[in-house]
């Protein structure tokens, strides 16, 4: 099985770029969990694993509680569990808050072709769904790659080149409602006529822009569009109408959003290449963009002899990394998820990259904010999104240098199951005994096994 | 007081473009209903009157008992009334419901200069809030006057030159949450930081797009919109941060949703100068692009003489009318809102354009449809968007023609107040009875003087 997208497969779902919205429910409706083949459905289990890890650990974060009390004060349901606390609200309201928590750490996963976060939206979304309704450990995970590869898909549809986009729209925002709705619908049973409806309404929600980066607004846009996802499919399985082309149609999505975009090479091989395998899961908390930096920087620190430390640095990163992340001193830990220089000052200074480097006081120690200060980062178009230079001063006088071509968590380089738990672990132990996580590892890890992943889960939830 | 565009007041507010989040805040939180002129707080009352018709008469369609079903599913609280239902949502539900039934027979109100529709979503939105905390009739008209003028400047700063705009965007979409989280905010007494947070927690829900006109979606657009707004304004109010420069930023709204603004122009003389005033209130329960032709073709009825009809047509409209509202030949009632041939037949063959003329009966009606195929529509860009002419070729051989240059309920050719009242009686009596239809219009009437808004409109609302 080839995985390029350069080369179309024979074999694949063919598109005809004026039946995209109707191509993509058949896909919703008809995929099975049986037809992916397990390397797929082992990255669908690892991005869920990845996913619960991430919402637990940001569970207890301040935009999460005051999220969920304007959702109580809306005298929501109790229909699904909120990660992280005791109180239950409906089910849209918990994707959303769920959502919320997986994403405020900037920990979640990314696609780096896009620049998106596939796996919150429709996790949150099946996992509060999976509350309401009996799912199986194999509709739930066949429902998420559904989900996951619509997304990407479409992102790609948006980003790439022929399209002309303008880089200021938060992708996953647009591709996300979209996501869910499949998500959702095809766990709903939504006929193709009404998941075709759902991927409409879905889209006529697609919203967000980068300018809110470093807020709490910026955990609030992923969660918005699960929430706009939940709605859509619930409407439509009711028989609210929408257009059938909404994706393609002329003042459709596509329209709006890109230009010239190559909906059949954006396509091609649906169903039988799949975009979950080049999706990442992040080692360092921070802007998917920063993370070939980082490396670099690990691979300078590991260069370091003696009691040698990095008197200052220069950084050479694709353009885009300066564009998102270029936020050179940032003033809270939501600000130093798109601070290039604060995670490379951190990595250089403190010789690691975790949730304690975005917190404030390591924002505020003299030694990385010096450091910060004096970093200087070039954009280079010659590099890819996924490469970075490094080159340090040293105290000693030395100057050493670092390339990286493969970021950590890529593809190329994917994190070990070993490494996801104890990824996972050192985000859900913040606050829930190391039992209980060591429980709720094992239970992902055979959730492909579940009858009900919703009772389950909460079982699990519960005990924490 | 001038009310022209074109000659900047020099007492105006003086808005840096670098700073028209903060500007906007500012005027959110500091405009004082006693301070505008006696002719824009009489429109603000029309306005509701106008609003609370069109809501009373949509209420009972298909498409808002749908989505009342998925609020009532999702377990809302009993905040506030569901116009034409007796049973009660949460706020931002209510908001959403009740914006779809003032949208859903396209009767709404239109600002004809950018095509938007800026009553539905700050009337719906204050009269759910004004159900959870005493409103009363000024602050109510207040906080509705600066929703709409929020609403209606963002919309030119959008869509007027030199400003590159995709038509395909669903403007009311993209303004409708800022104004709304304007119109709650003021009523939530938001300080102007957290009113700038609201405002861009509401830009970053901005979405909708043309290509679902004529089907259930358009109109849950508005009410997403609606519901929005809400949320912007509830999570801010609680410190939810976002970013202070949200609508001006880079990667902001205006960036990705526009193309070379001109923020000064549009926002010159906000707070002197009031959009409300040319606010329009449909005689027809159309598009508004259509209503130019109908006026036309209600001229050329005008000239019918004895047993004269019309054989066929060919009308002249702005070519927006064609491109929003191109439809040949609707099928269900939401896809006559939107057909430009349908409203002409309909119009030339019964001489009335009302509710009866979008049901399936006129749609089907023999007459209608063999002379809404022949009708030919030319596009002249000569014409403004108020503008049409109209030619009939009669069965007396007679040839007869009609040119408007104003539309009927336009700034220059207003719906009188009676006519206003007469709007409200036959959209509201379809279901409530007479008496009450009165009492409700008198409360309207009265709104100014009220107390406590939510407590008046839901005793008469509770009468129906």
């Amino acid at each position: 099985m080839t995985l390029s997208f350069d080369k179309p497969n024979p074999d694949a779902l063919s598109i005809d770029s004026g039946a995209l919205t109707a191509a993509i429910a058949r896909y919703a409706v008809t995929s099975n969990f049986a037809a992916h083949p397990a390397v797929v459905q082992r990255e669908a289990v690892r991005a869920f694993l990845n996913w619960l890890g991430c919402a637990l650990g940001g569970s207890q974060e301040k935009a999460v509680k005051l999220a969920l009390e304007v959702a109580l004060e809306l005298g929501s349901s109790s229909q699904a569990t909120v990660l992280g606390d005791k109180r239950r609200v409906d089910v849209a309201s918990a994707a959303a808050l769920n959502c919320m928590s997986s994403s405020i750490l900037a920990f979640d996963d990314a696609h780096l072709a896009t620049v998106t976060h596939p796996s919150g939206p429709v996790c949150a979304a099946a996992l509060a769904f999976s509350e309401t309704q009996s799912v199986s450990g194999k509709e739930f995970l066949n429902a998420i790659v559904i989900g996951i590869e619509i997304q990407c898909r479409l992102a790609r549809i948006l980003v790439l080149p022929p399209s002309k986009f303008n880089v200021g729209f938060y992708v996953s925002g647009l591709t996300a409602p979209i996501g869910v709705a499949a998500t959702i619908g095809r766990l709903m049973g939504l006929d193709e006529q009404r998941m075709n409806w759902a991927l409409g309404l879905a889209a006529s929600q697609a919203s967000g822009f980068r300018a809110t980066h470093g807020t709490m607004t910026a955990h609030f846009r992923p969660a918005h569009a699960t929430r706009s996802g939940v709605i859509a499919a619930k409407l439509a399985a009711l028989g609210f109408t929408g257009d059938d082309q909404s994706l393609e149609a002329n003042k459709g999505f596509l329209d709006v959003y890109s230009s010239g975009a190559d909906v059949s090479a954006g396509m091609a091989g649906l169903g039988k290449e799949y975009e979950l395998l080049s999706n990442s899961y992040k080692p360092y908390p921070c802007g998917i963009v920063i993370h070939p930096t980082l490396d670099a920087c690990f691979e300078l620190v590991n260069q370091l002899e003696g009691s040698e430390r990095v008197c200052d640095a220069t950084l050479k990163v694709h353009p885009l990394a300066l564009s998102l992340t270029g936020i050179r001193s940032p003033k809270t830990p939501l600000e130093s998820h798109v601070s290039l220089f604060h995670w490379a000052a951190a990595a250089l200074v403190r010789k690691s990259a975790g949730v304690a480097e975005m917190q404030d006081a390591c924002i505020n120690d003299p030694q990385v904010s010096e450091l910060r200060e004096k970093i200087i980062a070039v954009a280079d178009e010659q590099l890819g999104s996924h490469q970075a230079v490094a080159e340090a001063r040293l105290s000693s006088g030395r100057t050493i240098r670092a390339q990286v071509t493969d970021v950590r968590g890529s593809k190329t380089k994917p994190l070990t199951d070993s490494e996801l738990e104890k990824k996972f672990h050192s985000l859900a132990s913040t606050w829930i005994p190391d039992a209980h996580v060591k429980q709720m590892i094992g239970t992902c890890r055979r959730i492909e096994e579940l009858t009900d992943v919703g009772a389950a889960i909460r079982d699990l939830v519960n005990l924490a």
